[in-house]
């Protein structure tokens, strides 16, 4: 059998890494020929927890037809968040966990999404369903998934079977999750060393819903001032982004990561629907996010059902 | 916590009725208010299979969207197979073995979709999973699920575990899979009470495929000239349901279970196209499909990749 690939989302986060990292272990345990790639650079958290287990990063690569014929999709489903060119190859299995869009097969696949805050969650079931035993760098690095998507379990995202899973998962790394969760997290905030361009673009996603495309970046930071503060800076990268690709909406999102508040630029001719979205208005193109930390389950759901009226 | 329905397709086939049961009983199990329906006449063989196992047919519903928020499907997710208002309700749980195709959700969901021959070999899994005993009734309704999908084992869908799960189901429910299955198939091949409206909508399914619509339905039969003797009277209705509906193409399969073949009627301006993928040409409208039984596995993607180009 010819190899396949195993690749996470655009701008990868840690939970993108560690997934692909993971599955492509346990199916090459399960006999199948793999390797995980990445579609992006490693961010500052994710490398802090490459280099804490003593895992290399997947081999980089922005295309995939050239080399195989089939790949696995973790941590996302949606084709513009994949590799440019998803759609000349086959996708033989998807393991995610978010919403279901822009996404079609000619074949039946194995498609196993669900409602938990982790890709990582789901796949420690799915080592468990083929007995295949879990290393404990590799183990150390679904952990940091966990930590990394639920924000150390502070997200609505993160379900119990997160929590319980990262209690197993660190059990076998032999680490204590909440120290090294907030060291890891700390490491992932450091924004000192990015230019503004990486700041936007770092964990941006984008999206389409009723026609409208949008695209959602989204940092996280100690002090949210320390991103605020350069908007002056940020607001015509983002327009020359949105004039670039043809957004209806950008949305750049600053996440206080120990009081779980968010701030947000928010540019674009449909900025004011995504300001009323949150029943509020814009102030100097910012929006005050209260409480709100995942933009899977409290911003993305908000902007979506917003456009389509 | 309110009602959930639990829905399988239009054009129910014996998978789409036993795993609306069946699943809908394992998460009433599992402490969700729900009730399998069902979103269209029962045929010859699931009568049969429900009167064997002492089971009454799910509620006929058309839509769901008036008594309920969200609904759980089974056996399909191409919203075109489902409830007409499926759009106006939230999709909380899929469980299928088809292609993912015109689908999408602005939530996270469970979607658990795997590559085997049939909804009830998922099934299984899942009740082993959340640790739930299956009924003697339920597992007769499974078992006739696979024998129907697989047409007793015989088709390429068929997998080694839907084999090992009707081994597994027919043990709990008492009975000979062979003896059982071909009674219960030769049941679903008794045409002759059948109008021909009944024939070409029994278990018919509509696609698209890069913008071109299609409707490719399916009868068992012990002997296929019983069904093609009707041509010239069913032609004019599939032109007619071409018309109705505007599709491209109509394709009519009889499949001899017995002999594992099929011929079928091929009509709509599309109809060359769908013969060429075929590697043959149509004699009087008709296709000649040696070896083929499974209209997921050897037709539409056979159609699908045609229309792609
Ligand atoms: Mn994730
Ligand atoms: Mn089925």
């Amino acid at each position: 059998m010819s190899k396949v690939l195993v690749l996470g989302h655009k701008n990868p986060d840690t939970d993108t890494i560690a997934s692909a990292i993971a599955y492509a272990y346990l199916k090459e345990k399960m006999g199948m020929d793999t390797e995980a790639v990445r579609l992006g650079e490693i961010n500052n958290e994710t490398a802090y927890a490459l280099d804490k287990f003593g895992y290399g990063a997947p081999r980089l690569v922005s295309r995939v037809s050239e080399e195989v014929k089939q790949v696995i999709l973790v941590d996302h489903n949606e084709r513009q968040q994949s590799a440019d060119d998803i759609q000349e190859v086959q996708v033989i299995e998807v393991v995610d966990h978010h919403r279901i869009s822009n996404f079609e097969t000619a074949d039946p696949l194995y498609f196993r999404a669900e409602p938990v805050g982790c890709t990582a969650t789901i796949l420690l079931k799915l080592y468990k369903e083929n007995s295949v035993e879990i290393p404990q760098e590799i183990a150390g690095l679904m952990l940091s998934a966990i930590i990394s998507d639920s924000l150390l379990f502070k997200s609505p995202t993160c379900t119990d079977q997160d929590i319980q899973a990262a209690k197993e998962l660190a059990e076998i790394a032999g680490v204590d999750a909440e120290d090294y969760g907030l060291a890891m997290l700390k490491a992932g905030a450091d924004l000192s060393n990015k230019t503004l361009e990486e700041l936007i673009s770092l964990d941006s996603k984008e999206f389409e819903a009723a026609g409208k495309r949008f695209e959602v970046a989204q940092v996280n930071a100690i002090d949210t001032d320390d991103v605020m503060n350069r908007q002056k800076e940020l607001e015509p990268l983002l327009e020359r982004t949105i004039a670039d690709k043809g957004l209806d909406l950008f949305v750049f999102v600053a996440t206080d990561i120990l009081n779980s508040n968010s701030t947000a630029l928010v540019l674009g001719k449909e900025a004011d629907t995504a300001a009323q979205a949150f029943r509020t208005e814009l102030q100097d193109n910012r929006l005050e996010m209260p409480g709100v930390v995942s933009r899977k389950k409290q911003i993305i759901p908000v902007i979506t059902e917003a456009f389509k009226g």
